[in-house]
């Protein structure tokens, strides 16, 4: 495989299909998820459903074929989504009359629902969820995180006013940087976006900024305040307790398959995947060694073991497959990311121990009490999720400087993150995307009170506080 | 509501949309599942998924676009979805090359990729299943029963035989029987397709079958054995032990939302929805009943009423909506199935007890203690959910009979189902058909053997064994 610090971008195309991630699909930059893919998907979706549901959210689904005439109605939103549409042109045999666009986010569709079931402020807030496929025809695709069609939640809400739609909006932010941080094990930043990478519609972007080992962001997770505009556009009006008839304030929040990219590309290294224990699809892996009998009686040793640590909760794997070497199964085991192997030979059934070998951060290979693997286990994957959250930090922060001058600025965003005050232009941040690549990642939401002088331009700052810049995928 | 003995057909649209189930989408036979319908959809997916995992199946997402020109590499499977195709012709601003089908299955696009990830006897069986949604163009749409987009999984393996591939084909039925029975209180009937209703490309259908309250039958899932139809269209290889190249037997199944329809009809009555417990999206209520100062204290009790429920492991849910009286809230809970009604007034209070009405099989109300409520309901959902698919079971077998003649044929299918001696020719098929609307359901698996005459024809009975016939859905 490529080397990570030879060229980033190969190291990831091989590894997403090495590991058996994903695989190319036959449309234009469609891909195929494959089990050991989707199974990371359904451990992230879990703990984003699970929460989502806990804060009062309920889950629904909409029609993924929108009538043409309803992306028009908003004006911002169809002319940022026009040039990715998929159109449905003829079914059952026949031209539609109206074309039908494939879903590329479904504020419109919700909206129009949204617009029949609210009349009262009892019916608010209206706290909706989709688990969903959407398209989005791509140019230049890459696997998770640019594809035609991905997978996504997609959270719709409705609310009285402006103050109950940004307390969602913010909550759904928390969530994500939530499940980024403990899930992932992703240190994302929080933070708004500027006026030039706002959602088409939205009144106010947020995002979740999380840095990848080339020192570029990726955006995990993005949620909108959308003031009265799609109200206004599909007629989502209750009546007040005074009786008076007013638009509603909606939100909208989306998290995508594009995580499993920034799980990749946060944690892995030039032997494969590292994956965080509270997504790996196996955590542990159990290889018994030897030949014929030998190896009979150590693979039936490995399933005993993989039962009890299945009874202590972790997800454990054998790997008995005779035609293959040990060797070639322990690399293809760190090639797939677990985070514990367990090799289990003849020497080690005679002792009763297992030789237990981390993914990651230590060296070397320990004997254990193979009686003691399962109350030791859990504990060291609780470790390793931390290990991997401590050490992306220090990634993270060793990447991020602050930028008072603009050869310090171009210098920071060619390997990282540059923490800049800015003027707020557009036309600046084009300037500054032209030159080095870099854009507005976020205004991180902790940022400290801060003005001065544009890092670029030398106008006065915007926003009263700093802005983070950076190349992004 | 329209009475089910007036209208079933009135009544079933008006209850899913009274009971929020869901709602028309703008394009033609699209429908919007609303939280309560999708709330049951994922209960059951649940308890499928599940099973589907501890098979061994793995979930995976293959593109929902696929090139029209895989779809004509089936000759069969062409022509039985050809008239339901949605395409689109138009992606990113341009006319596509070739244009992309909206799936309406997917055995095409699995077939390519299978293709590329077998080659040995060592990659089979590939178990495979995936949920997602699909376009199937409806010109008579019905709520669940028939829309143009659905939900489903849909399973598909791949094996090294034909004894194998059809071990699988009926694996996967025995899951469908048992979740229709086991959680969903439906008494399908599995039994096989006639060659007349084989699946497009299938070289055996077989179909669990279930009975609605109008004594029309369902089709509530099906499990395909391919042969080498597909593995032959697709390449699909593997080089045996002994060093040849074989082609595989595929296997697919399928389960849709159509089984909310199966629920709703299977049980339902005048006063609306009737949940199973292991379905029911709340399986109790609890209405606090009051004025002012009293609906609070009421409200305050009924609140911790339902979350000791909830730590029982019961899904509690409080009805505590002042601006509604009582009665309303009864109906409504009525209306939309909950099996087991708790009602909390400033009397009850008093005496520490609560009055608990049942959804059905009882008459009346009963008052028992509050503080035994978290034992007592487990058992009554428990004895509400048997009582469900006996009442069921009772339902279907008095409503099918032997038909021996063939004016016992014509009452019989009037009503329910006519299980008879059959020649297995198609133009008797159609000729039944047209004279009776009913068509061969299945030929159920445990059915005894038999032969004699055609109940229609006169000519020597195919299959060895009845068929069942009905109306269907």
């Amino acid at each position: 495989m490529t080397p990570q610090g030879e060229d980033f971008s190969a190291w990831y195309n091989e590894l997403v299909a090495k590991a058996q991630l994903v695989d190319r699909g036959p449309a234009r930059g469609t891909m195929v998820i494959r089990p050991y893919g989707y199974r990371l998907w359904e451990l992230l979706q879990a703990e984003l459903d699970r929460r989502i549901k806990d804060t009062g959210h309920e889950n629904a689904y909409f029609p993924m074929l929108i009538p043409e005439s309803y992306l028009r109605r908003e004006a911002e939103h169809v002319e940022g989504f026009s040039p990715e549409l998929a159109v449905v042109t003829h079914a059952g045999g026949k031209e539609l009359e109206e074309p039908l666009i494939v879903r590329p986010t479904s504020e419109t569709i919700i909206g129009e629902m949204m617009a029949k079931w609210v009349s009262s402020h009892r019916d608010l807030p209206l706290l909706l969820n989709q688990w969903a496929n959407v398209v989005r025809w791509e140019l230049r695709p890459r696997m998770f995180l640019r594809t035609t069609e991905f997978l996504w939640q997609e959270g719709h809400t409705a609310h009285a006013d402006e103050a109950d739609a940004m307390r969602e909006t913010m909550l759904a932010l928390d969530l994500y940087t939530e499940v980024a941080r403990d899930i992932a094990a992703i240190p994302v930043v929080p933070g708004e976006k500027t006026p030039g990478e706002r959602f088409a519609g939205a009144v106010r972007t947020y995002t979740i900024e999380g840095m990848m080992r080339d020192g570029k962001a990726l955006q995990a997770g993005t949620s909108h305040y959308m003031g009265t505009n799609f109200a206004e556009a599909f007629d989502i009006r209750y009546t007040s307790g005074t009786g008076r008839l007013e638009p509603c304030h909606t939100t909208s929040w989306g998290m995508t398959t594009r995580m499993i990219g920034a799980v990749i590309m946060t944690h892995g290294d030039d032997k494969g995947l590292v994956l965080p224990p509270r997504l790996a699809p196996y955590q542990v892996v159990v290889v018994p060694i030897g030949r014929g009998d030998q190896l009979e009686r150590t693979s039936a040793a490995a399933r005993e073991l993989a039962d009890r640590l299945k009874a202590a909760g972790v997800r454990a794997h054998v790997d008995d497959r005779a035609q293959l070497s040990p060797g070639f199964r322990f690399n293809d085991w760190e090639l797939r990311g677990v985070p514990v192997r367990l090799e289990l030979g003849p020497r080690d059934l005679e002792s009763g121990t297992v030789v237990m070998v981390r993914r990651l951060g230590d060296e070397g290979k320990q004997s254990i009490p193979v009686s003691s693997a399962p109350d030791v286990i859990p504990g060291l994957l609780e470790e390793f999720q931390e290990f991997l959250l401590r050490r992306a930090t220090a990634f993270r922060d060793g990447h991020t400087a602050a930028a008072d001058s603009w050869d310090v600025f171009v210098e920071v965003v060619a390997s990282g993150w540059a923490s800049a005050l800015h003027c707020g232009a557009p036309a600046c941040e084009d300037d500054i995307k032209a030159k080095t690549a870099a854009t507005p990642r976020c205004i991180p939401l902790d940022g400290a009170a801060e003005t001065g002088r544009c890092v670029h331009c030398g106008e006065p700052s915007a926003y009263g506080k700093r802005v983070l810049f950076g190349r992004a995928y």
